[in-house]
């Protein structure tokens, strides 16, 4: 199968099930529900459980069991989307396109929206685990909860919000992308494996080409903030520069982060040869991933 | 043992685990960890884990193997508490006789305080449930995770603050309380049996238990909000009447409230009949909660 059907194929399977996981009950919390749904579906590149999804696939065929672990990736990252946006954090008006959850449905309902989604994350991969009734279950949804803990997704987060913590370098600031989106990619792409029973050796090789392209992707992100239009991004533009945010470009310019994107993409790849050809829809992935809309 | 001694053995068990789980690494996210103990640590009464170690008990002795579960609703009920207290939810300046979470470290540490919290629960409760290999951690896990969801404390939060919502009798407002106080204090008791192996019928049993006390503990409280002192309650009292909230005493008075604690209390304590002596802790514990500080 072409790279380009396969990532359709694994998108709408994960679509399709995020489309009904959370149910739109008639009862007096329904608003909830509303808010909840209006930012998952909100049309995200789902490359969290496509990425756990494609590891899961190295080693397994029945990828329907591992669907809802996978999602559980993308309703982690929704939350700290609608928390990030938040007026005490990063104050965005914007998000793909569309009010934020705050500016759609107040402060009090984002905030319970994304706890929500958080914790509808860990109901559904406990309620996947015990079907499964397997120990791998268990170390999966672990490896997905330490990554989005406070030495992972969350830590970052805290360092990018705290004025008093000045980044002053380009280690500083790549160990803050690491926590703050690297973290979850990386378990997105571990977690895959190790619910699937990867060894080790898999498993660490895994985790090395999700650290370069969680850091590659975020230096993108950067790039994009600069050379984007608002309409293409779907949030506004030079946001970064107007809040005077460290980002990679505070270090360097705009053609040597290009070459450490190509490189870090290429380091990945090249990581993945232990699995020969098994690994192609994780190669192109990583291609993928660097040639985003400029 | 005297009910007393059981009780404070357990607080100091329970203390005690809570006193280090949380590691004040020296990175540089440092501060998200003093935010998150400031909350942990602020002198609760540890209902929720003593509940659940009581529950736990009633089948097994090893209450090692079941405080980390244990804790993992205190670490939940305090994330509540920490977000609930938001200028964007009750606005609350004082909790527990100490600033409000936000109004030490600021809101943005405070949201991502609570998501820690959060988080960390199902961080722990899963590592434990690696080392003990049992379904019956995974179900007690996600019994507590369903009771902390939208259709358990989240979804009564949100009833709680959605002004659209209008509690028009009483049963819709026992409704209300059975999501936003009642269902971890039901799934303290409830996930404790589960993880100790407990069958369905004295699951449901305790589970009708629980459910009374939570009633029982939620009007108390809501008396509590006029009679008290804010010295003896640790936060603003007649906050509810300030705030035009719907609580029990819309609908009853002090008296008739008073006697429907008694009698939600001896129908509790009824509950536990099957267990015979057994039960003594859980009975004790109900009655200690009616005989709260007035």
């Amino acid at each position: 199968m072409e790279f380009k059907n396969w990532f359709k194929e694994k998108v709408n399977i994960i679509d399709e099930y995020l489309g009904q996981v959370i149910e739109a009950k008639e009862n007096p919390q329904k608003k909830i529900y509303e808010a909840m749904n209006y930012s998952l579906l909100s049309g995200g590149k789902r490359l969290r459980p496509v990425f756990f999804l494609g590891a899961y696939e190295l080693f397994k065929d029945d990828i329907k069991e591992a669907l809802p672990f996978a999602c559980s990736m993308e309703m982690i990252h929704t939350y700290s989307l609608i928390h990030d946006d938040l007026p005490a954090m990063d104050n965005d008006d914007y998000r793909r396109g569309k009010l934020s959850n705050h500016k759609k449905f107040g402060e009090a309902t984002a905030i319970l929206a994304g706890d929500g989604l958080l914790n509808k994350a860990y109901e559904i991969g406990l309620e996947a685990a015990i079907k499964l009734r397997s120990i791998n279950a268990i170390k999966a949804l672990k490896t997905i909860a330490d990554s989005s803990g406070t030495e992972g997704m969350i830590g970052g987060q805290v360092i990018d919000m705290d004025c008093e913590v000045k980044i002053s370098s380009i280690e500083e600031l790549k160990h803050m992308y690491a926590l703050k989106t690297g973290a979850i990619i990386k378990s997105s792409v571990t977690a895959g494996a190790i619910l699937a029973g990867a060894n080790e050796e898999e498993i660490r090789t895994l985790g090395t080409y999700a650290q370069k392209i969680g850091l590659a992707f975020q230096i993108e992100d950067d790039i994009l903030d600069i050379t984007s239009t608002q309409e293409k991004l779907g949030k506004a533009i030079g946001s970064d520069a107007a809040n005077n945010k460290i980002t990679y470009l505070t270090f360097k310019s705009i053609d040597e982060a290009k070459k450490d994107i190509e490189k870090f993409t290429e380091e990945a790849i090249e990581s993945l040869s232990i699995f020969g050809d098994r690994a192609i829809y994780l190669i192109e992935l990583a291609k993928y991933l660097t040639r985003r809309e400029k």
